[in-house]
Order: structure tokens, then sequence, then C-alpha cells
């Protein structure tokens, strides 16, 4: 296999420089560090992480920190983020914390990360004050992805008004009983059910309608979870006429529970949801699109452009937009409050 | 942050002893090992990857090829092997080919697995000769998961036994025109298309039918390549009573194309697919179950095994499982081959 002194040889230059090059260190052109990228690539060479990582701190390899790798959400961040490392050579360390606290201590509380990356995305959950310290301590690019922490950068999609434009629109509509799914508030770090249940709460408010406990309930952005929590909001004598649940995955869950109980929708009632999930069309079902992979692709081009010293962007929050389908019409009768059937 | 002597102090051994038992390197006895990584774990204690890499050719990562991230088995099987590697204190170096070939060669062709990882995972690919031999040449251990190599150890289903037992189903209940979504046979490299093809061609054969190929189509193994190969497959003047989508979220996109016909399923259509898919029992889908994060499971087990000397276990083929759910009935009219509608 090719070895540093075959790309300088093919290059022209010496090892030194060519191993600056590889590592992104100054003092080298962006033409030649052009030319030995594209040699070393052609050649199959590629610098011995440990020995860079020696040498120089680097690693070529970003940590991804995923709360549940097999959600929707996580899978296309993750794809996103992977595009755009890949395409700069870099590696993708994935973990994965499956909701243990054990592995989220041993990747935030140890010197892991400072000893395996170089720059560190943590998707869709809030640090706690300790972490952050850590994440700062580490002396490495961090970006948020889909979630915001104060004092470091983060890409995401304003949770609080795409909540707030999935109820508006079923209060548009004529609903005034809205039942909200969304996820367990004791998890607190994790900031989209927290954001989306003030949105759906502030919707209400500027409609000058009361919210009432009875109609929230926990659905765990899972489809298992919304079919369950559907379940219990339509058992009742005087069911809601319409449900916002606070992702697609629990939305097509409440679709399952509605079909289930003999309520058609949007006849019976309505349901809208958050994602614009790849399966959100196959079921006519109303939701606020938010753009999945490009946040993933922002955060990974964020600590990229830290890395190579660009002046790196400030935070974003990424657009949304309704999509009405099907799932989603005016009450059958405007004031049905009463009890069903 | 904790050092090793600290580590050392904690269980009163000798630094070498604890940086050995750390490394999985012999001469530690079980106790000592595990009291070791027990105060590691506590006293939050990571030996440097770098200084462990150029001192034991250990990195302590072991890297998972994944041919597409966000498809639904891939994620799967990717949350079991992670399991157990986090479990053993190891972590995962995730590349996702997303169907692209310089990614294939980035991976395969170049040294970049020899320096980074102790083991490798190769996901639904059935490796090429010259793939072969570059693994092999690792001198790592590798398991291939979804799908089997010679030489190497490998953990999947009988895919042809699946899609016969799938296709079997169909005939038993009388339909004679059988349709077949599955993948493009250009990629040969990925065994499930071909192998779920011979196995529903030789369903057919064992039943004396013989197998026509414009009712056998390419869904790529997508919601939306099954919706619209099914649209195909289902517009032709003698189109089939039933279809062996060789994926459920193929199958899932064949009853959105059926639905769309104004078909139903089962009694215009049957449909069954393969998986049990977390939606499969959402839509009522007949299905072939694999167990899914169990593969996962068993290929990062084996390459631990080997990794510590134990003696690994021999290639692994487990079990599937035929599930009847509502999408699969009797044909209308048992002899219904004519023109529809």
């Amino acid at each position: 296999m090719a070895g540093i002194k075959d790309v300088a040889r093919e290059v022209s230059l010496s090892t030194a420089t060519v191993s600056r090059a590889l590592r992104g260190l100054p003092g080298v052109s962006d033409a030649n560090r052009l030319k030995v990228t594209d040699a070393a690539r052609r050649l199959g060479y590629v610098p011995s992480p440990s020995a860079v990582g020696l040498a120089s701190g680097q690693t070529r390899t970003v940590a991804v920190i995923v709360p549940h790798v097999t959600r929707w959400f996580f899978g296309e961040v993750v794809q996103g983020a992977e595009e755009v490392l890949r395409t700069a050579g870099y590696d993708l360390l994935l973990y994965n914390l499956a909701g243990e606290p054990a592995a989220r201590h041993r990747v935030f509380h140890t010197d892991l990360l400072s000893k395996r990356v170089d720059a560190v995305l943590v998707l869709g959950l809030r640090p706690t004050e300790e972490e952050r310290r850590r994440l700062a301590g580490l002396g490495r690019p961090v970006a948020i992805v889909g979630a915001a922490a104060p004092d470091l950068f983060s890409v995401s999609i304003d949770d609080e008004q795409a909540a707030r434009i999935a109820t508006g629109h079923l209060l548009d509509l004529g609903h005034t009983r809205v039942g909200y799914l969304g996820g367990s508030l004791d998890s607190l770090d994790f900031v989209a059910p927290s954001a989306r249940l003030a949105g759906y709460r502030a919707a209400l408010r500027e409609r000058g309608i009361e919210h009432h406990p009875e109609l929230e309930d926990v659905g765990e952005f899972t489809v298992a979870g919304g079919r369950a929590a559907a379940a219990r909001l339509l058992a009742g004598p005087d069911r809601p006429t319409a449900i916002f649940a606070a992702s697609d995955e629990m939305a097509i869950g409440v679709l399952r529970a509605a079909r289930e109980l003999g309520l058609s929708v949007p006849s019976d009632l309505s349901v809208v949801g958050i994602d614009d999930h790849e399966l959100a069309g196959f079921f006519d079902l109303t939701t606020v699109a938010q753009p999945v992979r490009e946040q993933g692709r922002r955060g990974a081009e964020r600590v990229l452009a830290e890395l190579t010293g660009v002046r790196p962007p400030e935070s974003e929050v990424l657009p949304v937009e309704l999509v009405v389908r099907t799932s989603t019409a005016a009450p059958a009768c405007p004031s049905a409050a009463g009890p069903s059937a």
C-alpha cells in the first residue's frame, strides 16, 4: 500500500508538506493541498490516525451522539452529516445513547471524546449544565443539531413555532377541542417535547381557549406510543375532534388508533403531525415539514469550517412549512364537544 | 481526569497489569480484568486510543459498513451491534456507503480500516473477490451480517427459503398469477435481491407454474420504489392477483398503489412481504419475519469473541417465520387470470 513518500514523489513536494496538507495544518497553499489530497486518494494512502493523533491531536474523526439510532429523525440527520463528513475525508464515530444513562455518562463524563475525535455533533439533546462545561472543555468544535443550548452553536427548527402552526391550523378549521401528544417532560434535556407543548398551549391561548390537562398525553415519539396515547384520549366521553401529535410517527399511531375505534379521518377526527416523514404522504397526513437531512448537513459543515479555520457561521434556525393533506378538515359539527357516538 | 495510575492504585495492581487488562491482552485473570474495568469506569478513565493503538495495534473500535443508514433493516442491525459493542467498551465507526462507488472504494481499497479499527462488520453486502482478499488481508476479525460470503463468518437468514415461504403461502391460497418485486440485479453484490428472486421462482417451479418476466419488477427495497413498480404491474390488462414484495417497505408501497388504483386488499390483491417491519402490524401485512437486531448482535458478538481469543462460533443462519395477517387471502375467483374490471 502507498506510503507518504509515494504521495510526496507523485506531487513533487516534501513529505513534511504532504503531511501538513493531509493533517489540515496551515502553511500549505490551497492548490498544493488539493493536489496532495487528490494524489493520496488516487494512491489509496491514508494517514495513520494514531500517528497523526499523537503528532497533531487530529484524528480525522467526528463523534455523532444520537439518542436513538432507529428513530427516523436521527437516521436522516446522521445521513446528512455523514455525506458532508465523508466528502471531507472525515470518519463518523457513532455514539448511540439508546436512552441509557450509563451510555450518556460514558460519553460526556469521561475523556473518551477528547482522545478520539476532532469535533462533536450532539443530536436532539439539550446538554445539562455540567455536560456543556465538559463539551466546552474539550477545546474542539461542537454543534448541537435539532435542539439548542446556550453558548453552543446549534442548527434546529423553532419547535415552539412549529407546534403553534400545527395547532393553529386545527383551530382555524374550527376545532376547539384539540388533543396533544408529546414526549415525557421528565426528560427535560430533550428540547422538542417541552417546546412543542409550549407552542400548542400558546396557540390555544392566542385564540382564548384554555388548555385542558386531560387532553395532553405522552406518545414518546413512536408509532406504538402514539397509538396507545390516542386510544386513551379517544376513549373518554368528551373526546377531542382533532389531535396534534408532535411527530409524524406518533401521528401515524393516532391514525391507527382511530381506525381501531371505528373513527373516520378527517370526518370524525383531524390529525396533524410534525416532520414530513417519508410515510406522511402515504397516510395523507397533514404535517409541519422540517428539513431534517439539511440540519445534519449544516451541523457537519459548521464543525468542519471551525476545524479548517474558516469563520464559522452563527447558530441557525431553519424554516418549517405547513403541508396540508387530507387528514385534517373542519369538524363535522363545529360545536361538537359533546359525548361521541 | 483519572489516569492509569489512579486506576492501578484503586485496585492495588501494577499499571502494567491495568494496561494489559484494559487492552484485552492475555495474562490477566478474569477477576482482575473485571475489577480493573469496573474501577476504570467508576473513575472515568479511558485509555488513549492513539497510545494504545501504537503500542498494541488495538483501537477499541469496530467498523460497521452500511449500504444505507436510513433503511429500516440497517438501522435495526446497527442498533443490535451497537448494544453489544458498547457493553464491551468498544466504539462504532460508521461507514455509510449510500450507494456510492467512491465510498465503497475508499473503505475497501485503502488501508483506512487496518489503521483505525480492531474488527469489521459488513452489513447486507456480498464483498467482491478483491474486497474479500482485502478483508482477509486485514488480519482482523470480520463478520458479514445479512448476507453470506465464502470463507468469511456470516450471520443471516436463508433468503431463498424466506422467499419460497412467502410465495408458497400465496400459491397455497390458490393464486396462480403472482407478481414479484425485488431489487436491481445489477448490484450482484447485494445478496438479498438475487436469492429472493430465486426463491420466488423455485416456489412457482415446485408447483409446476412457469415464471413470467412481465410479472417481475424492481422496487429497490423502498416504499416509493415498491409503489411505482406495483403501479406498473397492476396497470396491465392481465394483472396479478397477488404480489410478493421482497421487503416490507416495498410491500407497504404496493398497498399504497393498490389503494390508488381502487383495488381492495386482500379481495382484489393479496400482498406479502419479508421482514416484520415495525409498521407491518399497522398495515395488517402478512410477512416472513426475520430477527433483525439479533443478526446485528450475533455479528458483534462474533468479532468480540475472536478478539478476546474465545473460540468463535461458526457461521449462522437464523430462522424465519411466516406471520399471517389480513393482507393475504384466497383469490376472489380462483381462476382469475383474465383482464381486471
